[in-house]
């Protein structure tokens, strides 16, 4: 079977991640540097649930399917790290069989600092953001080129690199015709946080990358993800991803659904119009896993956009609001004033079929799926912490 | 007068700009940490003549012109020594009057690595570009946003930053009509090295900077400059700016010219028929001074294409055939093999008006000018080392 490599493996995305390919038979490598738990310590975020360590859920894994995924606890800011994970110098933290397991046929990475508020706290979180996401990029960039030119990058990209143009949104890729004149190029974009902006970068670094070197990478323009499981974390319940429900690190429904459930009213910022394109994150892995089962051609950067619906705030809001009051909850919406600097109201009409295409199955926001998320942070209520949940980082 | 801080003030334009606006009576202040001095001795590129430190040349023009230009050695890369030199609290190198100068009224950003090769030589040099360019960059667009928003920040691009497409090159800006809707968004762009590459990320850093906070910027998309003198640095022959005539650092028509001084046959690259805009460095100090002058409004990313006219890599080397040959000069033409991976023959139609319209009077590439090119160049001729102009650095 062929060999995955999963950077930013102990992630809300990245471990869930590790798992589904695991069971479809992947020879699976994680790597991770724990910067996500660290700086929920350092910004005192909570969790809704405590998550056993990368290695221990690898142990759990193995003792329950009897599948090995590697582990790698390292910093991929560093050359020499990436590296070895492709000329086989490598040490693992954890592993059944302790051979090197090749150079992998497919790099899905999501080693990033995700966070639009976190790069916006101040000029310190700002420069993380950059090094961290603009070097290990570069770094594994270079890997592929210098020691697998056939590997298969999954990038995570996100629909916020395109920001709220006033024009439909394309996957990827758009032909200008000007003054007589025509040529393709990426689709114009312009985000509206740092984090985001640093996405623009990562995906401009790989684009040199495949016209360079024709290097593979398939770029998943992705907008924020909700779930709380998949089927593989229902196996044991130390096997759940991080979830957060904070301003920082929590994405949007998650966070109203767990405010709901502690009697928060839900903060809509301004007018609430801001309309963004949403999956369930068992409908990421499918993304992943059919872009790596389907690879970009060499010289090819493939971008879909990996969103299955589009939502404003307000109708998310009103959605958790009616879910809720549906099972008790009296759920109150309160519309604050807005931190961050964005369009409020806008057109926004962006194409996903490409993944579609490929072989991905769509699921919905349904109600059935509101109420499942909805009882899982029940059981979770009494780690509930409300003060961490609305910080005001204000863009400035 | 206004105060203007030069960042990387040791440079090829940086020191002659910081001569140039001392001379028309601007406070100025430099701030470098020979980053260039450093890789060039690393590399072992030569320099045409030697250069005193900036210490040593600050305090000669002080000598010579009675005006002070403050000095500051000191890593960018950090953002308290860039914080420093906006909230007062900066201890200066050198300076006749040893007080702050206040919060600058411009900053001109040349503090980056400038070099298509270096970034290419191998993943190390890779990363320190792009960390360089990147944390400079967002560590002055932090400091503004915090001490000094009104301040025009005037940053040096590059035309590299939009490739060769096959449509007309805007001044920055291009409307896009799709589907039968409109918006004005950043002329695409497509690098070809990995340094052009972080100019595009600089672009996009400051773009969001000026949506996000009303910055003042203005982007400078230059092109290969030429030259070896100007008004300001006749007054002292060790007030000359660095001049490399190496592959790594030296500019074509510089390297060109050397070449022809030293019987080295000049190196096209393939074809030759790459094109590109050029201009004389006394333009390039006209045009920051004239951008200086007539500052970007607030909330405006102001972008002129910095270039007087366009020539193919074959164009540029015949001239200095030519003019070579005047002088009494056997100038060789050798067609290598390309170490990059570029369009050898391309369309190549940009805009360059912005510029002229706020009052830059451009200069041509004379036979006059480069018959002073090579004049100054054969004064130093015993310090031209053959074994450094060539080193074939590939693009891999």
């Amino acid at each position: 079977m062929p060999h995955i490599l999963i950077l930013g493996g102990d992630g809300y995305l990245g471990w869930p991640t590790a798992m589904y390919f695991s069971h479809r038979g992947y020879d699976v490598t994680v790597v991770d540097n724990y910067f996500r738990r660290n700086a929920c310590l350092e910004l005192d975020t909570g969790m809704l649930y405590p998550v056993p360590t990368l290695v221990q859920r690898a142990k759990i894994w193995h003792e329950k399917t009897g599948n090995e995924i590697k582990v790698v606890i390292a910093d991929l800011q560093d050359p020499a790290v990436m590296r070895s994970l492709f000329s086989g110098s490598i040490r693992y933290n954890w592993a059944v069989n302790e051979e090197f397991s090749g150079v992998p046929e497919v790099v899905v990475h999501y080693a990033e600092q995700p966070s639009a508020p976190y790069s916006l706290i101040n000029h310190r979180y700002a420069n993380i953001t950059l090094t961290n996401n603009l070097l290990v990029t570069n770094n594994l960039m270079f890997a592929v080129r210098d020691y697998a030119r056939d590997t298969h990058i999954i990038k995570l990209g996100t629909m916020g690199e395109y920001g709220t143009p006033n024009i439909d949104i394309e996957e990827g890729w758009i032909e200008i015709d000007h003054k007589g004149k025509k040529d393709r190029f990426l689709f114009p974009r312009q985000a509206s946080s740092l984090y985001h902006t640093t996405k623009i970068m990562d995906t401009d670094l790989l684009w040199f990358g495949v016209r360079m070197w024709n290097l593979r990478v398939t770029d998943l323009m992705q907008g924020p993800v909700y779930g709380i499981e998949t089927e593989e974390s229902k196996t044991d319940d130390r096997l759940r991803m991080i979830f957060n429900y904070d301003e920082v690190f929590g994405t949007i429904l998650n966070r109203f659904i767990v405010q709901a459930v502690a009697d928060y009213p839900l903060t809509v910022y301004g007018k609430g119009g801001q309309t963004r394109g949403y999956l369930n994150i068992s409908d990421t892995l499918q993304c992943v896993h059919m872009s790596a089962e389907t690879p970009a051609q060499k010289g090819q950067l493939r971008i879909f956009n990996q969103i299955m619906e589009t939502f404003s705030a307000n109708e998310l809001a009103e959605k958790v609001q009616r879910v809720g009051k549906n099972m008790g909850y009296d759920v109150k919406i309160n519309h604050i004033e807005n931190p961050r600097k964005e369009a409020e109201e806008h057109y926004y009409n962006p194409t996903y079929q490409g993944l579609i295409e490929i072989g991905v199955n769509p699921h919905y926001l349904t109600d059935e799926v509101m109420e499942g998320m909805f009882r899982t942070v029940v059981k979770n209520k009494s780690n509930i912490r409300t003060d961490v949940i609305f910080r005001g980082i204000k863009w400035g």
